[in-house]
């Protein structure tokens, strides 16, 4: 098993990268091919004393910055280390990239190069998150903005078959990311969604809550891209502002202090149960090949996690089984997508939505319950 | 000032309504008119010995449930306490209504009851929540699930009126929640309302991230009732893990539990600042009157802090504010949406978006930065 790693990409490349990749390399059984600046690797690998470990160099002259316009920088930037790497799956040179660097520049080297798989629109980010039970997939985390009912399904497809993968479970549970569990709940597009769902072979849950994710109702959560990202970043900020809240208040007195440090273990538990930087990284699915995308100020720990994953996925062969998946489901996706919003018309103006609709279009459609202002934290 | 308070609904009703109801009659200078069954509200007083407070009862014999649906059952229960209760602000009879009861009928009974402010598509539920600079406003929290641009600008507005008076600041930041800074980043609504926004005379920051709510970066932060009530209840959710991870940890052995007892004061004081019951409730916005609707677990100090806020929006004339608001952006507005989306993609087309267009469609419009999977708590 080959893997090329960028090894120019990521706020602490190429060290945290080398690093990871030599960790990668001691422990994984995997063959580490780094993309980037021949010398700059190779003073790496010297100085972490690596030159036996099976990992070679691929030289890329060039490297797409984290500031820099994605589309237009791979465009101009040919020999730029992510074009590379992704250049040296689809040759069959590696079996899958990793990435820390400008994740948009990952997106669309492998959307380019690799190509969306047939029958996928565009491919999505999986975002491995914990939850109450253990972690729980949502998707898209940020790579499609504005999608149709259709490219939902397929997302729930590829999460379907990425969860097999990692949860091992024969059948993962699919949800769709909605303000209300009735199946009428939703906006336009995941109610249309939803039909879809209902009518396909996935063990498919209905709608979920945002509250019940991280109750881990769900082993997948579908979403659009532009609403996965909102709330991972939402998540993300609130976590931070809870993080602050207890130091500030841990450390506020000498005595607050001896007795956090008293605790210093059941708030390392925490930060162990909450913290999903052991993940490593976020699959790019739904190409032909296999991606990983590393955040940026990944550790070397968290780069050889993301290595790992790379490696089950590869061997697990996620890409060939959602290709399987999607031509089992193929007659629902068949139905072109004009034909299918005026049968969801139809069947829309069939249900009778509880007899509402007459009363004021504009108050016929409140949802029940409203979000709690109260964010309980003890 | 008099204010209509529904006694009858929420979980807690209608002990907590009228337990709440009493704490404001004596601390907040109201008069408070209790809606619903008279006998059972009388036995309250009876029992809370309140009868020389200024607290009146008008009666309702119905009442709507938490699990009705919102819009069918308004129509039928005509009698209804959240009904008579809006119908007491239309007819002058009170200065605002409060319901800790079914969110969907209380938005319903005002739009159909109190009717849209003109200019107002619709109303829209703010959301007070905590944020590490103090707390900000996150709007539409849920009413409105498929929105046009022209509906986010008028939240702005809404959010804008309403900022300036919860927080007393002469001309509150507004921000359009997105997945990027940039302008050009956000779904095809966003990317419009963008346009909107930059136009009018608010003080518009521009693109706001999810991570950067926490931060207090904005006063008033714009999306649709879709992805505002999505993202609440995974914040919520999230929230409730991190509580479990806490209690959990910290009572794991009794000597963890002995310097967790130590540390009492300091896990309030971080509830405290994170917690936002303390607001009580969540003002219904863009009506002929003042709605507040609290959550259905309210405690009565959640009562009477929905009371309060009831009480300030009703003096400060927020819905009059918004009117002259709505008036000095009017031309804004004024293009009709078709006009304005056909505008919109001129401009668009104009514009190079960076020179990606070219590319690949698929390519060209991943956004630079991933939410990070990971998690920070400590």
């Amino acid at each position: 098993m080959k893997i090329a790693v960028d090894g120019m990409g990521g706020d602490y490349a190429p060290q945290a990268i080398v690093e990871g990749a030599v960790l990668a390399a001691q422990e994984l059984n995997v063959d580490i091919i780094l993309v980037g600046h021949e010398a700059r690797l190779e003073r790496e690998l010297d100085r972490l004393q690596a030159h036996k470990l099976p990992i070679s160099i691929c030289h890329a002259s060039e490297v797409v910055y984290m500031d820099e316009a994605p589309g237009m920088a791979l465009r101009r930037k040919r020999f730029s280390s992510i074009r590379v790497a992704t250049e040296l799956v689809r040759s069959g040179g590696a079996q899958a990239v990793v990435s820390a660097g400008n994740t948009g520049a990952a997106l669309a080297a492998s959307t380019m190069i690799l190509k969306p798989i047939k029958g996928i629109d565009r491919p999505a980010i999986a975002t491995l998150l914990p939850t109450q039970k253990g972690s729980a997939i949502l998707l898209d985390g940020g790579a499609n903005v504005d999608c149709k009912a259709s490219q939902l399904f397929q997302f729930g497809i590829m999460g379907h078959v990425f969860a097999k993968s990692v949860f091992h479970k024969p059948s993962p549970a699919v949800g769709l990311l909605a303000i209300g569990e009735e199946d009428s709940k939703g906006n336009e597009v995941t109610k249309e969604a939803f039909m879809l769902f209902k009518h396909s072979d996935l063990n498919f849950l209905g709608n979920v809550e945002g509250k019940h994710f991280f109750q881990g109702m769900a082993d997948v959560v579908v979403c659009d891209g532009f609403i996965g990202n909102v709330t991972l970043k939402m998540c993300e900020g609130l976590a931070d502002m809870y993080g602050q809240a207890l130091k500030t208040s841990l450390t506020a007195s000498p005595w607050r202090r001896l007795a956090a440090w008293l605790l210093r273990s059941a708030l390392t538990e925490i930060r162990q149960r909450v913290d999903a930087s052991e993940y490593g990284g976020m699959p790019l699915i739904g190409v032909n090949g296999t991606c990983i995308i590393a955040h940026g100020s990944s550790t070397p720990k968290a780069i050889k996690n993301a290595i790992h994953m790379a490696k089950r996925l590869a061997e697990e062969q996620v890409t060939e089984r959602i290709q399987e998946d999607l031509e089992r489901n193929s007659d629902i996706l068949d139905v072109d997508d004009n034909r299918r919003s005026k049968l969801w018309r139809q069947i829309r103006s069939h249900m009778s939505f509880r007899g509402e609709r007459e009363v004021d279009d504009a108050a016929s459609e409140p949802h029940d319950e409203l979000p709690s202002s109260h964010i309980p934290l003890l």
